[in-house]
């Protein structure tokens, strides 16, 4: 089986990454997408990753690297991450039959973290960032005489990942370009090594987090440069620095790296839920928001294709996101009114809200805080509308009505 | 082309209807499922129908019926349905570039009626009830001149349907059963005739929701039995009554029927979002929640395809059912406590569950309807918990610390 040499990754290094992978990891699907085509005026496809044994394309690496490593990680293996990788080394580790010890920050994914003890391997939190789970999973494996797998800056881990890239070669026809998420670099440059070794007119770009951004000055400087850890929803690339093999690999084979905002990361969640079906994470998400928000324009000729790198999502952020997306698309609509405090009163306001074809999903009375008469009270009605201009119809027929009535948030605020 | 001749559908006509359909309707893939495997104890994987063109199966019939009418529908079509059939036809009408008007009952998913106006069908919401809309629709049809699209009780229609089964046919290799969503009967009837004509040893199943089952009683009479209107998540199969055609096909064509309840559908729709990373409707869901809830057995030898038949689910529904399944994992804990109604007795009681890894996300001061000390107050905090057991723990912290506490609801009540 061929390995990486040294702290360089070869062609043949990826060649053997999909030998030693195949049979654990799936070939995941290419899935046309009809709304993003229509939105960029182009060809857009889905590399649909997140429908990756673990969850993500991190069992690339994660199975490449204890093929290379054979007997030195005999009595088991360690990994810090915020999930992923993680989940992914202790499938790997299951699949060879070895020991793991994972170290996560404190804060990290559900979803992941069960994901792991599922798979028998022990999880501790550390800290708050990925580097200190980094640091402390290091430790561990001296200590204990395990083998230490780094999420990105490997050669091993760099060659596995990108037998993503090996695969869009074959399963994309008149590929074009390339638009994959950037964390600490290993997919997108094992990616892009593998795409333009063999065909150098393909484009790849990749794409960071604003809040964990920090590719863009390391590449001016040509040192990896340290960001501040901040709260990301793309919790997955939330990587503060490059790696020291990953950053000239990435500054080698990679067209340009763009930055997206955090909001539009939490957009793009919902439109591949409403409109792909996928779940996707908040990083396997970045393309998509670089492609929405014009930072990365599609190919003129040909196909683009988005990795979707993840679907790590827990339940109940997702939860977050699509009611916030139901509140800006006008499809929650909040309603502050005075109304008098005797009874009927509030169910006038309700029947109103109903003709309107409003439906009521909470209501509360407020009568501290505000200024009221004494025979008076507030009340704070939340309302499930079609669209912002139904949501303004409500709005309007309550007024006609002759209540007083504002909005908190909401569609027509 | 061929089409199907008079009330009965053919072999040929399933033939005939994959020519129609090819180009516009997706082939959608199957997907393997290790934790559905995992459970099921056998091999599983998923017709992911989800991903197909307008969200739903429903397209496959919807093209191929205007291909079968040709110039008799030059005027226009009309449709009425809980909207992913209605959807389809929209998609249909633009493809021939005739109108198109689709009739839906008040209250059906938004997300439907946003894709036919997207499509530039003219969408109309009248009564209460698919069987009111099918009504409106056909009305229309006659008074216009128009041609009406029966959502199911149409050889055309049903042969169209049975494209599905002709494709798990080429595939899956060593198929051996087939578990697919059963509400007119038009996908079930189609897909099992297209599958045991060729393959009789493929066992077939059709599945309904306890909400909507008339079908059982249907086919022990021998004839269409209706059942009340009732809501149902699984809109998508929300039908009262088999069809005239219909009912004799799933007689001769189905191994059996099975019915799931409402609550396990809303279950199988959070596994498949959490494990499979796909977004699947009610209606789509229900072949997992048999084969979870024990309905169905999988196959003792070869592979079980579970038929996930759409995705259109509103993202509000979505977010209610994520969180309604983070309460029952334990996710979250609603705690309600007593405390001494003077500053910084909240922040010790929020202090102590900080401590004890809860996240705090909402908190509410209760004053009235409860019996109190004029100096006490009650709060309740709504926390974030990792498990059942964490919950428990968080709430045993509580009560150590010398806090009365009960659970209003939750992991540990």
């Amino acid at each position: 089986m061929a390995t990486a040499a040294g702290r360089t990754v070869t062609r043949e290094a990826i060649a053997g990454a999909r030998a030693a992978i195949a049979g654990v990891a799936k070939r995941t699907p290419v899935l046309p997408s009809l709304t993003l085509s229509e939105r960029a005026g182009a060809e857009v496809v889905l590399k649909a990753e997140n429908l990756q044994r673990t969850g993500s394309f991190k069992i690339r690496g994660a199975l490449n690297k204890p093929a290379a490593l054979g007997d030195a990680c005999a009595r088991g293996v360690t990994a810090g991450s915020a999930g992923n990788h993680a989940w992914a080394v202790a499938q790997a580790a299951r699949v060879r039959g070895v020991p793991c010890e994972v170290f996560m920050p404190d804060g990290a994914p559900i979803a992941k973290a069960e994901g792991c003890v599922g798979l028998g391997a022990v999880v501790r939190y550390v800290g708050d960032s990925v580097d200190d789970a980094v640091a402390a999973a290091r430790e561990r494996a001296d200590e204990a005489g395990m083998a230490f797998v780094h999420p990105f800056d490997d050669p091993d881990i760099v060659a596995g990942q990108g037998t993503l890239g090996a695969e869009l070669l074959e399963d994309v026809t008149d590929l074009a370009k390339v638009i994959v998420p950037l964390g600490g670099g290993g997919l997108a440059s094992g990616s892009a090594m593998a795409i333009k070794s063999k065909r150098p007119d393909v484009e790849v770009v990749g794409v960071q987090v604003d809040t964990f951004a920090p590719y863009p000055e390391s590449l001016r400087r040509g040192v990896p440069v340290k960001v501040a850890a901040a709260l990301t929803i793309a919790d997955g690339i939330a990587i503060k620095s490059p790696g020291e093999l990953t950053l000239p690999l990435v500054r080698e084979w990679l067209d340009g790296v763009v930055v997206v905002p955090e909001d539009d990361v939490a957009e793009a969640i919902v439109l591949l839920m409403e409109k792909a079906k996928l779940v996707v994470e908040g990083a396997g998400a970045v393309g998509v928001a670089a492609l929405l928000g014009g930072q990365v324009a599609p190919a003129a000729h040909g196909t683009t294709v988005v990795v979707l790198s993840g679907g790590n999502i827990d339940a109940g952020l997702l939860a977050t996101v699509a009611r916030r997306h139901e509140s800006e698309a006008g499809r929650r609509l909040v309603l502050v009114s005075r109304v008098p405090d005797r009874p009927g009163a509030l169910a006038g306001l309700l029947s109103l809200v109903g003709e309107a074809g409003a439906n009521l999903v909470d209501v509360a009375h407020v009568r501290e805080g505000v200024d009221l008469h004494v025979r008076e009270t507030v009340v704070q009605l939340v309302l499930e509308t079609r669209s912002r201009e139904h949501a303004a119809d409500v709005l309007r027929a309550v007024r006609d009505a002759g209540y007083e009535a504002r909005t908190l948030y909401g569609a027509s605020a």
